[in-house]
């Protein structure tokens, strides 16, 4: 194999069938290329109660500072609806310019153009002016109770630690070069529910439908908007994701309604300040009463889930400026820096340094036929490069 | 036993555990009290796939017209918890003026109150000029399969048919001569089921939350009323019983959201007219799209039960007439006519003849403690003896 091809680096990643949870050889496939370019390697394993054991891998390059960290994972979703795919799922076969497998955005490909592009800037250049880890997971696409939390607290009770961590993950939506991630909205859930009082159909007014006061309540958990955003981040979002009564009996007008809520908020927002603008909200609603019959408010509780996860952005300049130069450089376009979306393992990584994301496209992530256009191997291979240059550069200079 | 006492035919039937789907024996003291008066009894078992096996009584005086028909139940709620009561359920223990018992309001006092009526005046005057029926079913608590509906047709097969119809369950609810029901609204029972499109929480753009178009189309089935009601019906009335969309993941917005509600409609509307109304609303809010962030109407729809029960009011004014003043001969009260409520075996029986219905008051009905004032046993029976006494004579001269 040559490790300067990310081609061959990632046919090699999908050939083996690591579908969350099992290893399915990746992580051992992994070790050895980084072990030929000078890598040590830590490969461990997670248990808890109640999920299954995870293999996980810490490898680094070099012993001195400054410290660069590249954190990603294995293990790849199930398959899904196996026949509906044009290819072997596990087979990396080349199609019309396109690499099929399951995990080639998501994410073996970033992982594959990461050791690509150290492979090239080793035979360029050397090893790295410092020390190059990757910290690689087996379970972000499972519970993530055994991956990225645990190898993270485990490396740094090695002793551990770095001065800054890109993820390799999928973060351009239509073409390579369109978003570089520097950050996360936080996370809130929350239960609402609205007490009525049980009774006939034919007797409305002996009974007290909370489906009426849900509606009132549920509105005005949407309405207004929580706000509009600013340049950091996109507006705050909340969705009521499920409403529920339960109630067989078509007669009966029930006594309790149930709704579930989740917020992805910005750096406007704490979690705290979220729920207490969410109790103002209720309180006013319910003395409104809007639909319903009688003229006692709503009655109702909330519940705020325990863990929320606060928003975050990083703010390390050198870090975001040396991948903006590098995307730029290798593909001419200008990022933009987002914190839309979904989690990532960056959440706990944010803990220990700053970091950023940027993978290839994410179209087809999760996808029956999931691809890679070996155009965006390459390029992403020649950001990676140039990044790693950069930074290390910066850094030491700056 | 005497008769003509209220509270000697009542305690037999409050001594008989007759809770539904049991007889207990009080199909057979009811029939040996008949007997006595000099009725003919036909007892007679229905049964059906999927329910309990029910015994009925259909019991007949005389041979000519004119006809009428006195129709209940002899079979009692649950005690439900039967701790909770002062007095044992079926020994009919009279305290401070009231006996106490399950069914001694709902409706074994009815019938009792109707056997004593009818023993005063066949010793005051002799059987009434024409035919007295008595149709007593054990169905009217549990599923209704098995009871007054097979019953009808069961005699009228044998070859009968009634000029009017009485059913004696508590009518009143505060005081012995409140209301007298002479119809009921219709049922209408339906489903809405609003689609979406599924997808993260953190991309809601790229999803399309079903409960968004759910609370804007559950309100326009709500607002604005129906109607106002009219001189013979309270207005209709609509409740969504329950909404449910069962999304256990609080990440996930869910693909689809359902409610059910249920209309009670007065005859301003047969079920086509309404559905059609319902139809037209929900097809103007779905356009309207208040809460949702796509501009595209709500994708939903909608599907009414198979059997709608209609609207029924009784315009027997003979009939009607002699009720009402025996109810003021006996307790100086000018009853309402009403058409509130849930539904009873009128449903049935409205289909024969012209029915109304007048009984006890309703208040301790299906509660711990269920009792009945020995006045009110008193009343009811003076007012049952007086109607039996016009009605016939209404009849016979009208």
């Amino acid at each position: 194999m040559t490790l300067t091809d990310p081609t061959q680096t990632l046919a090699a990643l999908i050939r083996c069938p690591s579908v969350t949870p099992d290893e399915g050889g990746a992580l051992t496939t992994l070790s050895a290329m980084l072990a030929e370019l000078g890598f040590t390697n830590d490969r461990v394993t997670f248990s808890d109660t109640g999920t299954p054991d995870v293999d996980n891998l810490y490898s680094r390059l070099g012993t001195e500072g400054p410290h660069l960290m590249f954190a990603g994972h294995t293990d790849v979703v199930p398959v899904g609806d196996a026949g509906a795919w044009t290819q072997d799922p596990f087979a990396a076969e080349i199609i019309n310019g396109e690499m099929y497998g399951r995990g080639a955005v998501d994410m073996k490909g970033g992982i594959a153009c990461f050791v690509s592009a150290l492979a090239r800037l080793i035979a360029r250049r050397g090893a790295p002016a410092g020390s190059v880890s990757l910290l690689i997971t087996g379970d972000e696409e499972g519970p993530s109770i055994n991956g990225t939390e645990k190898l993270l607290a485990h490396a740094t009770a090695k002793g551990e630690h770095w001065d800054a961590a890109l993820v390799g993950e999928p973060t351009n939506p239509d073409q390579l070069g369109d978003m570089i991630k520097i950050g996360r909205r936080g996370s809130l859930s929350g239960v609402l529910t609205v007490e009525g009082v049980q009774g006939h159909v034919a007797y409305p007014h002996l009974a007290d439908n909370p489906l009426r006061g849900m509606l009132t309540l549920a509105k005005a958990l949407m309405q207004p908007p929580l706000d509009a955003g600013n340049e950091r981040f996109p507006p705050s979002n909340l969705e009521v994701t499920s409403i529920d009564t339960g109630n067989p009996s078509s007669n009966v007008i029930p006594a309790r309604a149930t709704a579930r809520f989740n917020i992805r908020f910005n750096d406007i927002w704490t979690a705290d300040s979220l729920a207490a603008e969410l109790r103002g909200r209720l309180e006013r609603a319910a003395g409104e009463n809007g639909l319903r019959q009688g003229r006692d408010p709503v009655r109702y509780s909330i519940e705020f889930s325990d863990r929320p996860s606060p928003s975050f952005v990083t703010r390390d300049t050198a870090l975001i400026e040396a991948l903006s130069a590098a995307v730029l450089e290798a593909t001419g376009r200008s990022s933009s820096l987002s914190t839309t979306g979904g989690t990532s393992d960056a959440r706990f990584i944010k803990n220990y340094c700053p970091v950023v994301e940027f993978g290839l496209v994410g179209k087809t992530m999760h996808m029956v036929d999931e691809r890679v256009a070996l155009t965006d191997l390459e390029g992403l291979t020649t950001i990676y490069e140039v990044f790693l240059e950069r930074w290390f550069d910066s850094v030491r200079t700056g």
